[in-house]
């Protein structure tokens, strides 16, 4: 969950109309650009803005420079009856990502689990929109991805490793109860963004500068990115060991191996060099390989709902399931629309001015 | 990698012998009393003390209290070709891992993949220990455990939550390359018993009081856990959600979930009531559902030796991989002996002149 500077609510069918219409307009067939809005958009309904509509550009622009071949189909490149490795011949991120989420899928209806790894694709949106599709199946949802080289090794000074979500979605007796998409990272890119606009410093232990150790100055790393130069954002635990950075840089190599590794394809620090070359991993697990479905989703909703109602710190309201917060946000953006700023709302209309698609927002 | 203050080196298999001769004095058979042994010495061997023999005192006193039932044999509740829930009937909490350990191993020889889930077990020793036997196969391991209640849920004040480690173990073309064993919380219990006894404060983002917010004074929180009020230690990420901290609550959770939650077992707050009940997973995944073994230990080797030789923080000297300070201390010890400090040193000659073992360390 991210704050923004709200513009304007916006129906949710006009934001999604008019992704589905700039994506057509730069050579997706209906099918791609439509998973491609409905993701972006799904994003911005639950408050993560920085994997939102506000992306839609730089998708377009990753069209134009041939980073995305928004006409290539993902191939398979071997299988088994619980797995599969896909090539996603550097096409359109969520449309490979569909392809493999309904392999996972049709592999754990027959054989009970089904793992998929998949290279040469392309950034894939929120990690948990996957997972969440598995886990409509009754299934056990994974899903994770390497992503574009943003976060420094515990005692490195190179961003070789990527911001790399790891997400888990459990079927359970309530809506969606347990669903977590977390970034590997302490924190994602776009929060040194909304610190570099804000002209305010970073707490120590986010990210480091040029010489591998904290700073606060999020323009200066952000410059690092740009640049290609050292420095960049600490692993989940922060900086050195004390506070288990170690453990966040361990979660990373995990997305590394799962996604990169098992694919034969790029990790996190040789992606994005002439095309996209991102990796990612899906899961699916029948959740009736470990007995009656029914009563280990009663089983995983009474363990949850006995941390949630436990004692709360003081001065705090509530404690919070992974996707509570999401799921509200949601609902809200549903029945009253969906959050834009000024100055994605005004992206967007320069979008629709120069591909002349038409619609309103 | 934990410190010790040194008090003597003893060779490998006077332990192991002292090990084995204590619990076969308590009522174990010889396998069990071995895997115990073995699971212990391993654990300092790699310099983790606080899961070593120091331990050894706490399974006999739990096998006298009846929290551990050493004659119990672990039983099959449920089982798929990919998948297992077995019950460790309160068993020695490493004899049932072991079971489970061959059983998801069995699986994913036969179909691929292969998930254990186990119910009413014991302490099973360093997580790590069953994600590499499982490793030995050429399969990726996966190791994990619920434990006695110790963290805090992020806005609670309750200790709910297991140090629940995720342990996973990557086949590769050199020793041991990638094998993380990370507690999902920011600190292991037995550091601040370290700190305790060196009368230290811990930094901010390790612990929290009865109040539910951070303190720098160990001894509260361990008296809290004995007292069993309120307090405890923190997840991976620390207070609150500024640092992440709702992350590390996250993979607690999914320790619960793959833990109790599938094998429909106690979650960590409700183990240890009069039995250990204690919940574990296993995973078993065969390298080649993903095409040529060695094909893939290569790339895997390759993508982690490319970060581990990127460019390190000025002032610092290694980028460490997940493993490789064990795999040193290891060695040392199988060379030099196994390092015991002086009031583990004490306790075990009370062990040996309690049950009269005729043990020399």
């Amino acid at each position: 969950m991210e704050g923004i500077d709200l513009y304007k609510r916006v129906p949710k069918s006009d934001l999604v109309l008019l992704a589905t219409k700039a994506m057509m307009a730069v050579g997706c067939n209906a099918e791609r650009a439509e998973i491609v809005a409905d993701n972006l958009v799904e994003a911005d309904m639950r408050g993560v803005y920085s994997h939102g509509i506000a992306r839609l550009q730089r998708y377009l622009t990753h069209i134009s420079q041939g980073i995305i071949n928004p006409a290539n189909d993902p191939t398979v490149v071997f299988e088994t009856p619980v797995s599969c490795v896909m090539d996603g011949n550097n096409g359109v991120g969520q449309y490979v990502a569909k392809k493999a989420t309904e392999k996972a899928i049709e592999k754990a209806s027959m054989s009970g689990i089904g793992l998929v790894s998949v290279r040469h694709s392309n950034h894939y949106g929120i990690a948990g929109y996957w997972a969440e599709m598995i886990m409509q199946n009754e299934m056990i949802g994974i899903s994770s991805t390497n992503t574009a080289p943003l976060v420094v090794p515990t005692f490195g000074k190179k961003a070789l490793l990527g911001t790399s979500p790891l997400a888990f979605a459990f079927p359970s007796d309530q809506e969606d109860l347990f669903m977590m998409d977390m970034a590997t990272s302490v924190v994602p890119r776009g929060k040194l963004e909304v610190y570099a606009r804000n002209q305010k410093s970073m707490p120590d232990g986010w990210c480091v500068d040029e010489s591998g150790h904290s700073t606060k100055d999020p323009d200066r790393v952000l410059k690092g990115f740009v640049n290609k130069s050292t420095g960049g954002i600490l692993p989940l635990g922060g900086e050195g060991e004390d506070f288990g950075g170690h453990k966040g840089f361990g979660l990373g190599l995990l997305v590394e191996l799962i996604t990169a590794g098992f694919s034969l394809g790029a990790y996190s620090g040789e992606t994005y060099q002439k095309e996209g070359d991102v990796c990612h991993f899906f899961g699916a697990i029948r959740l009736d390989v470990f007995g009656n479905t029914s009563t280990i989703k009663s089983h995983i909703s009474s363990i949850l709902q006995k941390i949630k109602g436990s004692e709360k710190a003081d001065g705090t309201e509530e404690i919070y399931l992974h996707n509570e917060k999401e799921v509200r946000a949601r609902k809200k953006a549903l029945s009253e629309g969906v959050g834009v700023d000024e100055p994605t709302h005004k992206a967007l209309l320069d979008i629709v001015g120069k591909y002349n698609l038409g619609t309103v927002i």
